[in-house]
């Protein structure tokens, strides 16, 4: 497997490439300003329910919708399973945002509180960490 | 604030403003394959010690240079602290990988070996959530 430098992965970059992969925090320029990464992981109350984790999927596809979010991704536990490795959780939810006062218009927009409101009575637990910190 | 859809926020991009700000994972096509996501929280030996939090950053900065590492980010607790937050950690440190067998070949990479042979006497504890799941 090639592997790139990001330098020169990112020489091999195209616009019309980009596009179809990953929205671009294009104002976070490196080393000037923070980025806001806001990571929730959901552990389910039925935790075998296949239905329950795709509804649960589904919610978060409508909730990404939420125009402040910059990139955003939906994953569950990877096969990896070291000892300091916690996969007891069913969906990890992670967004980038410019900045807090971005996340605050997320935490507050109504697709997010329709997501609450709509989706809630399928998690247990929700672990949320919320960091900053400027582009490298 | 002007809020952007995430159509025309890449349609404001440019690459030029695109290589300043982040890499972009040009090979993952939307819905079609998978994004690996490493996310570790420290929790340092000594809390209150800003030089060992800088210590620390020191080498995860030097950690970054694994050429398979598409994103990365280092951040702090954000000021957010709603009851479901976890903000007890030092750092959090996030890694985008093409697939799984990237994030392998960053756990054994020679930099990787070093930052925990050089730097593990700092922390008191580490959780990792590794991720996967398509590009949306």
């Amino acid at each position: 497997m090639k592997k790139l430098s990001r330098r020169s992965f990112l020489a091999s970059t195209s616009l019309a490439t980009a596009a179809v992969a990953m929205p671009i925090p294009v104002d976070l320029e490196k080393g000037k300003k923070s980025i806001f990464i806001h990571h929730v992981y959901f552990w389910l109350k039925n935790p075998k329910s296949e239905a329950d984790l795709a509804k649960l999927m589904e919610g978060l596809e409508a909730l990404s919708a939420v125009p402040t979010i910059k990139i955003c991704h939906i994953g569950t536990p990877a096969e990896t399973n070291r000892g300091v490795i916690d996969r007891s959780y069913a969906i990890s939810w992670l967004c980038f945002f410019k900045n807090k006062e971005e996340e605050e218009i997320y935490q507050t927009h109504p697709i997010h509180l329709k997501f609450v409101a709509d989706y809630a009575y399928l998690w247990d637990k929700v672990i949320v960490y919320d960091s900053e910190g400027p582009k490298r």
